[in-house]
């Protein structure tokens, strides 16, 4: 843990969080429904363990952590199918380990790029901002699908 | 294989391909040195099999390729010491299981923001493509490091 981080800061405080952006915790690893909902079932995969780079994590952690984004992923594709889902790991701005798990619509005008153009966009330009984080279902039905799917789908 | 696809025709001619090109030939799958060496030591990483996500290999599979690419960041990181790795498999316009491993710079004006923003300006603006492309080594040398760095450190 580190006292300054952003992440290890949202993990300390799951319970006072709303209800449908907490969507699963894992062993090695915390769900969050992410803001950018067009892209239903968006969501934000952070590690308990405060690191940076994957390859600082033992093989074995970085094993249980990558099975979980993977899972969380089919969750997401299940759901929603997407006609790709879009697996990234950047932490330009924090740098705790987070997946960002995008599923990409495929009625998405800009389904060839990646999301980050429209999100750029989306800093400067409130419309654009209100139609990339409207759903066309409520988060807390986005969150309950998920997490049936997590249900039926974890190993026992 | 799927002769249609793009990554497919190119792993079946990697003998064809420039010597700086093929970093390395890991069990399951094949890192290539990527085009935009401002981030020196750029890779992409694509997946001997043909699949589109990553929840369609087995669980070996998906270990063995995952683990692959953690070796390759590492590689790339600890050769050229970026700020921050970032990690993203798109497929967005080749449905084939690939990593983009970018190495971040401390001296890149957008470290904050993901690659895709100045790479899409570089699709219009031939002076940025010219300066994206542009390593301060020659590619070969970057490829050597690298080389030299997964020699040492691959699993037995």
């Amino acid at each position: 843990m580190d006292d300054s981080c952003f992440f290890c800061q949202k993990l300390r405080r799951l319970a006072e969080l709303p209800a449908d952006e907490v969507v699963w915790e894992f062993p090695s690893s915390v769900a969050f429904l992410g803001p950018w909902q067009y892209f239903a079932g968006y969501c934000i995969l952070v590690s308990r363990r405060h690191a940076t780079e994957l390859f600082q994590l033992s093989v074995q952690e970085r094993r249980e952590y990558l099975e979980e984004m993977n899972l969380l992923a089919h969750a997401i594709a299940d759901c929603f199918t997407p006609r790709k889902m879009n697996y990234e790991l950047l932490g330009n701005q924090v740098g705790h380990l987070h997946w960002h798990l995008f599923p990409r619509r495929d009625d998405d005008p800009d389904k060839l790029k990646p999301v980050w153009l429209a999100l750029n966009r989306a800093e400067r330009d409130a419309a654009e901002k209100t139609r990339l984080q409207a759903a066309s279902l409520p988060r807390a039905e986005i969150a309950a699908r998920l997490r049936a799917f997590l249900q039926k789908h974890l190993p026992r």
